[in-house]
């Protein structure tokens, strides 16, 4: 560690983390606000205004740089657009906005939320060691990011490393995006509640449904925790989902000619009964070329992977800088 | 044209195109020679021995790099590794080999015939307008190339631009490559013709049964044929190898963020009844922040394009340059 911060701050749907994270990737003081997306951008903005000032106003090193990670694509104006699950959020120039607000000469680095996490693996996480890899994390949605030789690849408009919207299934399952059989039409937490729920009815005898009583809904990781205990229905539903997760990995890796997956996100707790299907699938269906060094591994900053990867762009001012 | 020439080589599995071009783009002297592939690599490399001094020997201008692209992955060492159709081709430094053969100085460029043709669209083609596109081979098999910025992406090892191995249909058409449902097992030459094949029996009355007895064989350009002069058969057959081909497309289109898709090789020349449907498809899967500027155009150098990219690579010096 050298004594120098960033100030990373990670704004999902529900909530927004704020951390201090120095330049190994350690988190010295962290906090949570909610996010309050449905009431507007200008709300949202203000809560990481708030949550950024109380770490700003604390921070006994000096702060070199803020990091933003959002969903929705950052374009290469370093605007977030659109981002799911934000109403009334249309093309929003969020360093340029938050400026001011925060009367801060910092540089502030905006970049989508999915870039980050796979940009702080690449610097201080499970990538560390790896010029190239692909991080999907596996949560509501299904978003990723590629890393080409150590860097966030952005494509033509800062959109690349959707894995969530790439096909398996060109006549299956329709995606909320319009299109059929997405990887996330499968293994997006939605999706995969209602298959599961659809299937479970025709299996009375699985603790899956006890499970659901008692908590209230079917989240994906009660399968995960049914399938610990035991439960045949959950076992074989997660390697189902993981054949299918396989296979989008495999399509992928095969394209960009990439050879390491890193797995974020909720579903990445469930190693053995959905990852590791995965992997067996992506095996079988990648290239000759690929499977020799082919491996899929478990992020290493799990949910702090945003808000820890946020803070280290901005350290390192690349991608989307607002300068005072 | 500034009087500089580079001298480009396409490597095919029939046979061997030799070009000396400039600049721009312009092929000012060609020839081709059989490849001899069953002979094995070294009459290959002697063949483009033979080819390439013919070429030197007539060059009025002098020549400033020589330009090779081949079937296979080429690694970031400059090997090209198992070309497909190669037999006892493994994996061969073929720069470090051809220097002493050819007895020349000139800086040697070895890269992936895809790779090449897709730089020629970049440089001086049909996408020197735009810095990031796909560009698809449509041939005996499908290969492709992402141009990034301006430069060929090469993922981690040199074999990125695979689109022929991306997902369709998980569960569909079992590949040469031991999945299914990649890409190449529908729009493949091989494939596509037995498909057609196949359909065709249950379809006696359309106009390719007289195409195929009298050619002898169903070559996917007798169904572009049969398709202009009207036939039903031919014509639905290509829009469903069109509609799928445009799923793969956006399914790329969406990972790589990229707006455009520029289509070479044979069957390029179907634009009305192939690559038509296929640009419909694509903008109806493809995501929304995409879909507003997504073009489908078709290769400007066609069967030169390989040559011409090759030439222009090794004008650049840049790519597993190999220097005396």
């Amino acid at each position: 560690m050298d004594g120098r911060l960033g100030l990373g701050i990670d704004v999902g749907g529900t909530s927004i983390k704020f951390g201090l994270v120095s330049r190994d990737g350690t988190i010295l003081r962290q906090h949570a606000l909610d996010t309050h997306a449905e009431r507007g951008p200008g709300a949202v903005l203000g809560r990481i205004v708030e949550g950024a000032r109380l770490l700003m106003d604390s921070a006994e090193t000096p702060i070199e740089g803020i990091g933003i990670g959002l969903p929705g694509v950052v374009n290469n104006q370093g605007e977030v657009a659109y981002p799911p699950n934000f109403p009334g959020w249309e093309v929003i120039p969020v360093a340029d906005r938050l400026r001011p607000l925060l009367g801060t000469d910092l540089p502030i680095t905006v970049e989508n939320d999915a870039n980050v996490a796979g940009y702080a693996e690449a610097r201080a996480g499970n990538g560390s060691q790896d010029r190239n890899f692909l991080f999907v994390t596996l949560g509501t949605g299904v978003g990723g990011c590629i890393i080409s030789d150590g860097e966030i690849w952005r494509g033509s408009g800062g959109g690349a490393g959707e894995i969530g919207h790439t096909t398996v299934d060109m006549n299956g399952q329709l995606c909320n995006c319009g299109a059929r059989g997405c990887l996330e039409a499968y293994i997006g937490q939605r999706y995969m509640s209602a298959l599961a729920r659809e299937r479970l009815d025709r299996t009375p005898e699985s603790l899956v449904h006890a499970m659901v009583s008692s908590h209230g809904s079917l989240e994906p990781r009660l399968l995960d925790e049914a399938a610990v205990s035991g439960d045949r229905f959950a076992r074989d539903f997660l390697a189902e989902m993981g054949v299918i997760l396989g296979a989008g990995l495999a399509s992928v890796m095969n394209l960009c000619d990439l050879h390491l997956v890193i797995v974020g996100g909720g579903m990445s707790r469930s190693e053995k009964y959905l990852l590791e299907p995965a992997r067996r699938s992506m095996r079988m269906r990648a290239l000759r070329s690929i499977t020799g060094d082919m491996e899929l591994r478990v992020s290493r900053f799990l949910n702090d992977a945003g808000m820890i990867g946020a803070a280290l762009l901005a350290m390192e001012r690349k991608h989307q800088v607002s300068k005072a």
